[in-house]
């Protein structure tokens, strides 16, 4: 089963690389530019909107949309029901961040209303993935979210629980981000190994995972191989550029040019463990 | 007649770095830290805002603007017309990118009205030239955008007569930017080489060029010399940075350390080809 | 005198490396990026909101807060007065950066109302100083601002007066960034060195260190010693950032990297003047 799941990885990639297809966002202002510098390196285009007519128009566009609730703007309270609405109704592939889920009554309000689009896939921290299947009153999550500004105060195998009920309530794939990522839809499980020290002393390298997620489930039918492939894609990358890297500065610039030059293979071929559910 | 263009963006170059011009932008959210960058890197200076007074008080307090639709809000629509009403009246040189052309009603409302302001320089990729002279009935647009997102499904060429007509139609300047980016006003078409595959590789390098050329516009009265001679920065700092990146991560700090770097003489010998029309 | 204060300073820094406190922003889009990766890269943790009720989150859940009114949007004149009433009410420190105050109504309006909550630090460059304190009817200040879009006209010693008058009033920090920066307190005037010319060839620097101080008045009870102590930690890092740039683009790259590398020690004996009031 894993080779499968590394030739529908590869296989993926190269989707990507030949048709460059494009991913549209709905995100945050912090990172917006690292999310499109980092879907552009991978392969993929880039697009980012925030007025309601124009997200529908971005879902019809593009193979695949990113939403991340990190800078909630008061249109947003229109742009996002529109489009999540579209998204539903094109059947095409979108990625949730539930960035610091728990912080603002929109942002409880719009996440909420998230719960009966089933985003294909979830992408968010330990925490933010424990509070999120809380606010939809799934197993594994907790009333009492322990998001601190965007940080997670959990580790990732803490989440595990929720991370498999909000997949079996999608019937999509959950990612978690820490230091091993988990990545699971609802029969499997993958750890995938690799990164660096330094994905938490630069801002947005979970913004830009799950725009590159966004980009991956453009190309493949399976969201738990575009969600794996593409923390496969940053964890090569991030370790890559580990290795070079002085300073948060350094390691930024050299994370891009190692994802722009990372093959179908490399990705692939970083190590994961898969568990069966 | 080279000769003497060549002479006038080398003229700009220096007026540009003795004075320092503050040219303010009203721009997308994606790119404006890259925009930002880019002016002060070539010489310049630079202020972003968004707000209708504040749009006001900018073209009173810098010598041109540069106004880009990427990312509209929901103000816009009240910002951009009161700026370029004040642009007008004070006859200060502006820029216009017209990013995304054909997506969301505000974006063509706003673009529609652009039409009786006459921008002194239009810069965009092929498909948005094209289908800017569409939205505004000139001959060589298309009624039908194929505008992807921020991408251009055309090729340069195929945007020459269109850009041509802008360009007889304001009076002012018309930048196609492409592998050899096309520069005309109602007499003279130059056509400027260098650059980087990876100009395409990186979110923003049109963006940027837009916004240095009204960098370029406050210290020359000739809108060719102002985008050709911006067009040209861009082709040699990014031919050098090309020399020497990895990837699209050095790639950008490459280019900026070369804008920086660039002499007048070095901006004013890119080469470039020339035509009368 | 001076002793103490350098062990405050490297105490201070010490303090945040251990708990990583988060220091909350509503900040400016052009740099709100690099004002995250310069509060991460000094040991801190980042978060940045629009909404009012998410600006009283932030207030809650954080050690700081850091506002600078760079790029006002509408929804700021509800955001800013009800996080700012929140501060006063916690008691938490924050940092007030009035970025190009005098230019549009609403930042008038909102820096006029920030007299009387009295920020724990004012940080500007010395024609924002100034001005501010001309807008709050404070001696040294100037009734008309020589405020030029993001850049000074002034000289940092012609706003000593300003900035005194400033801290005398509200009984916390002022500190004017310039080739040498002014910290002082309503006791103590400070002059911090160097720092590199490419400060201002990049855009966000003053941004990055109004953040940054934020992190620092996170854990001291001292503005002094948190507007000093982040000064010095940009100054020493911009030094060395500055050995090894060849332009804007390398120097922020390595400018990050070196206020990641520097130790509370490093950062405590920067140099600086001091002088009492």
């Amino acid at each position: 089963m894993k080779t499968s799941i590394q030739q529908a990885i590869a296989q993926t990639v190269k989707t990507i690389r030949e048709t460059n297809p494009l991913a549209g966002s709905i995100t945050n202002s912090v990172t917006i530019n690292f999310v499109a510098n980092a879907q552009l390196a991978s392969g993929g285009s880039a697009a980012m909107v925030y007025l309601p007519d124009e997200g529908e128009t971005l879902v019809a566009a593009g193979g695949s949309l990113y939403i991340n609730v990190g800078t909630l703007l008061p249109i947003y309270e229109e742009t996002l029901p529109a489009t999540v609405k579209a998204l539903k109704e094109s059947g095409k592939p979108w990625v949730l961040d539930p960035v610091a889920v728990g912080i603002g009554s929109m942002r409880t309000k719009l996440l909420q209303l998230f719960k009966e689009y089933k985003p294909t896939i979830i992408r968010g921290n330990a925490s933010e993935v424990i509070a999120l299947a809380g606010l939809w009153g799934l197993s594994g999550g907790s009333e009492v979210s322990r998001v601190r500004g965007v940080d997670s105060s959990d580790e990732v195998s803490a989440a595990k629980n929720a991370a498999v009920a909000l997949a079996a309530f999608t019937g999509g794939a959950v990612a978690v981000s820490g230091e091993v990522d988990l990545i699971c839809d609802a029969k499997r499980i993958a750890f995938s190994s690799g990164g660096s020290h330094f994905m938490g002393k630069i801002t947005g390298a979970g913004c830009a995972l799950g725009g590159v997620m966004a980009v991956y489930a453009s190309c493949t039918e399976d969201p738990f191989v575009a969600a794996l492939g593409a923390s496969a894609a940053f964890n090569i990358a991030g370790s890559r550029a580990d290795w070079r890297a002085e300073g948060p500065g350094s390691y930024q610039v050299y994370f891009l040019d190692e994802l722009y030059k990372s093959t179908p293979e490399d990705i692939a071929n970083n190590p994961f463990e898969l568990e069966e559910i």
